[in-house]
């Protein structure tokens, strides 16, 4: 289906998302470097390896449990740099302000980024505000841009161009608790509930995963837009191995999937944002399994796939019963302004 | 005066966005890199000295006469980088964009944008989109942030801090385009002309500059929003030494002197976005202004005035007619939404 307009699920991080960087920003902005997806850029400057890397945060509401607009902005351009293997160092901080923000609000927001930047140990070193009117904006948009330096030997780690069959797949813990915690804080939905976001910032926790597993970690990614599904299919799409999930060994809080059967939502298609999916060689998992459950915001960590020879360039999730269903990317938008 | 809520004044790039940087950004973004007054933050990464920048464009209207929101978005991170002294390298590119904008409009928008990095010589190498629902945002907004390679013997260049009496104040050409250009265009004016913006990226005229005067360049500033006037007093505040601009030697268009008296603006608040306010020592000032003239964004450059032993910590223009007036920043908001 061919738009005109930008629709709502140009923004979803599923498929639309995806055909709009191919046909638009990737077509245009092309050169050997562009990474248009989410994760970060691997650059060469004076002969040192850095990891660059872009998001805007729109979230509605700008507060929900767990969080803020503004560890959100901090947490995720920390992991999109710590995925890439890089070691997260400085961050520009962006922001367009609405017309009739309390400044008490900005003043939680910006408290919330600095004590989250200090947590993850990056530092906040440039920054611009631009003011619109009422109703050209909505609250509070943050722009997080972020540099780390990376290992030379980890410039494989964003592409995942090592992995092979046999690999294990691994995540930190369970998925949906982002996307439900803010859905359930929008008023349209009368919906109450416990769940919190999980927004962190997972620079350590890989730390520890690289100690653990050196050159055996062959792809990270964070799970945010598009949640688990979009990142499995990301990887797999178009590659010559295949990949299976075992939907039970998945951990999903209860809350998480009692709201989702009741939206009909697919926790595997949720927005996270203290999610990482590692891939790592067969004999590293049980290593990289006890370094995330030796961590805070690994406690959870499960194996929950692997790769396989067969179904190149598709992805299964195995039911409880034995049952095969494919993996894709969420098609539309699940859940508008979720980051 | 005190506000509890955002104004639009917020924004101006004068006085209150000043405050607001003050009160807010650096007291919980403290740190010794920390810059948030809209150029570069000075980065030693591995060994090499980076310079990193970050801006946000919401400029209303999206399409100008000069440009559009693309152009405006690179040109305007590329100067911020190339005022610092560095060679600016790679930008992201955040994209925030209403639900319903036409897909052509987006496609003219960012093929300006790769037009305008393949002739500044950058590359963008990482990118983001989100997508509000309508009304949420106005059309589109867009964060470049960049870097560059900052040679070590430059690093004074931002901060001024070899400024010293004699020196010599240059501009590379006439002040008040770029908000006159946008003013114009903008529906609730009933005012036709034939002001064009003079956005454009400067560094390759910069290059010239620091060919032509080395290490007798002290100072460089692109005069964005707030206009010569802003650049000026952040230059003089609180500093040893004393500003004076020769009112006459600052090239102003017919056209844009005449909108800006017709609307009780002054031309010295007004945006520019291809302007560099320049200060270097006084036997470099004749090879700079040659430099210059010889670039094509420099053919009106002038030495518009000078740095004094006397009134430190403050700026006058000396009017034709012998009169002095104080140089200050504007207050409030002279023109919402210029870039």
């Amino acid at each position: 289906m061919k738009h005109d307009k930008i629709i709502i699920g140009h923004g979803s991080g599923g498929r639309l998302t995806n055909n709009l960087i191919k046909d638009m920003f990737v077509k245009y902005f092309d050169n050997e470097i562009l990474d248009m997806q989410g994760d970060s850029s691997v650059l060469t400057v004076e002969g040192n390896t850095l990891s660059f890397t872009t998001d805007s945060f729109v979230v509605n509401p700008v507060f929900f449990p767990g969080g803020n607009i503004g560890n959100l902005a901090i947490a995720g351009t920390v992991n999109d740099l710590a995925v890439s293997g890089a070691k997260p160092l400085y961050l520009s901080a962006g922001f367009i302000i609405e017309e009739g923000l309390p400044l008490d609000d900005l003043e939680t927001i910006v408290k919330t980024m600095a004590g989250e930047a200090k947590a993850a140990g990056v530092k906040i070193v440039t920054g611009d505000t631009k003011v619109v009117e009422r109703g050209k904006a909505d609250k509070i948009f943050i722009n997080t841009t972020g540099i780390g330096v990376l290992p030379p030997s980890r410039k494989h780690i964003g592409s995942g161009k090592n992995i092979v069959a046999g690999d294990k797949i691994l995540i930190n813990g369970a998925v949906g608790d982002h996307g439900m915690a803010v859905m359930a804080k929008r008023n349209e939905l009368n919906i109450s509930s416990d769940i919190k976001s999980d927004c962190a910032a997972l620079n350590g926790l890989i730390a520890g995963v690289f100690e653990a597993a050196g050159e055996g970690v062959k792809f990270m990614r964070d799970a945010t837009r598009g949640g688990l599904s979009a990142v499995l299919t990301e990887m797999f799409e178009g590659k010559n191995f295949g990949v299976e999930i075992e939907e039970d060994a998945v951990p999903v809080h209860e809350a998480v999937a009692g709201m989702c059967e009741l939206l009909g939502f697919d926790p595997f298609h949720v927005a996270n944002e203290g999610k990482v999916v590692i891939v790592v060689d067969e004999k590293s998992a049980d290593a990289v399994l006890r370094a995330m459950h030796r961590h805070p915001l690994g406690k959870e960590a499960a194996i929950i796939g692997e790769v396989t020879a067969e179904h190149k360039g598709k992805g299964h999730i195995i039911t409880a019963v034995g049952g095969r269903r494919i993996i894709d990317m969420p098609a539309g938008e699940l859940l508008p302004r979720i980051c």
